[in-house]
């Protein structure tokens, strides 16, 4: 009789090093909710230029792992790429770094700045409705550190309403993914281990 | 010129009380891919008997709260009036209890824990694949808690595989929705504040 194979993630079972805590990570799951989803999200996953980062697409989702400006890059790459003017769509991705868990492989690091994709995207506009929320895992002042990340939404001219379990924010795609950049900054500087949790969606119904 | 009103969440201005720390509350976004998402939607909560939750619908997501038992049943029967044989759908839903910057309103909790939609759905079995993360907030030893609900998954047979940033499940509906309810009761009782994000998708293309 074969034995259970459990997992454990504790610090003493840790294979975190220096180097894995640079990695910063998105998973995400898009769903253009129309008959012709399929094509959209191949075509759109197929149309970024992942040569900076490293990828994996499973049954429901994608993940992009590395230097945190690539990550971002390719993200927002996808779901510009994704964009159809009268389709409804979301995007759930889950942005997180500093995981004491997480393990070196499955990543690039080792890349300049020069973004692969912001030249072709960044002149391409649309509003965004969007809700966030932040978890900072392991620090006991973390109802200080939220409104921090929110506050900053309000300056920024992008925050709509607060809600239970969740920031509401409305957005051209542009200012929203340079506010993203902004969270995943200060979160990855401020914080060993945060999780990130951002849903996006366009055109709306009535 | 009118000042900017700020958030804020610290827990000198909490709100927070005993009664507020029983409330369980999920908001969740359905997903249907087809042409059709919008009647689907609508019609799927329409037929939720909310009579036992506080329940609130925006563009983006809706929200139930109240006791456990009764924000699960109602979720549950949302997923389950939702199914189509041939439609491939997500439900992305975030429980959540305890957050330090709660309010007491807007939930019920004096009722009695007779389930509302059980009855009607208890029957109804469909495979579902499922990512799962949870998210221990203010404790320094989360990372000794996770594998806890990840090993009793491997127990009831529902583990699939880990991966960055998340754990995948496969599991009859029945099933996923009673594992749900373990990790929202060992959450619950175990931890000031949690945070427990599920992504179901039913009818995967090949």
């Amino acid at each position: 009789m074969s034995e259970k194979k459990y997992v454990s993630y504790s610090s003493s079972n840790s294979c975190s090093t220096d180097l894995t805590k640079q990695i910063t990570g998105c998973r995400f799951s898009l769903s253009p909710m129309c008959d012709d989803y399929i094509s959209i999200i191949l075509n759109a996953l197929k149309h970024v230029d992942t040569s900076k980062v490293w990828s994996n697409t499973d049954t429901l989702s994608t993940v992009y792992r590395g230097k945190r400006v690539h990550v971002e890059d390719a993200v927002k790459a996808l779901f510009i790429n994704a964009y159809k003017k009268d389709v409804h769509m979301s995007l759930e991705a889950t942005f997180s770094k500093g995981s004491p868990g997480d393990t070196e492989g499955e990543s690039y690091l080792a890349e300049d700045d020069l973004l692969a994709n912001e030249l072709s995207i960044k002149d391409i506009h649309f509003p965004v409705e969007c809700k966030i929320a932040l978890y900072p895992l392991g620090d006991g002042n973390y109802m200080d550190i939220i409104p921090n990340v929110v506050n900053t939404a309000i300056d920024r001219g992008i925050y709509k309403e607060s809600a239970h379990y969740c920031t509401f924010l409305q957005a051209d795609v542009q200012s929203l993914f340079s506010y993203i950049d902004y969270v995943n900054e200060y979160c990855g500087s401020h914080l060993s281990h945060y999780v990130f949790e951002v849903t996006m969606a366009v055109n709306l119904p009535e």
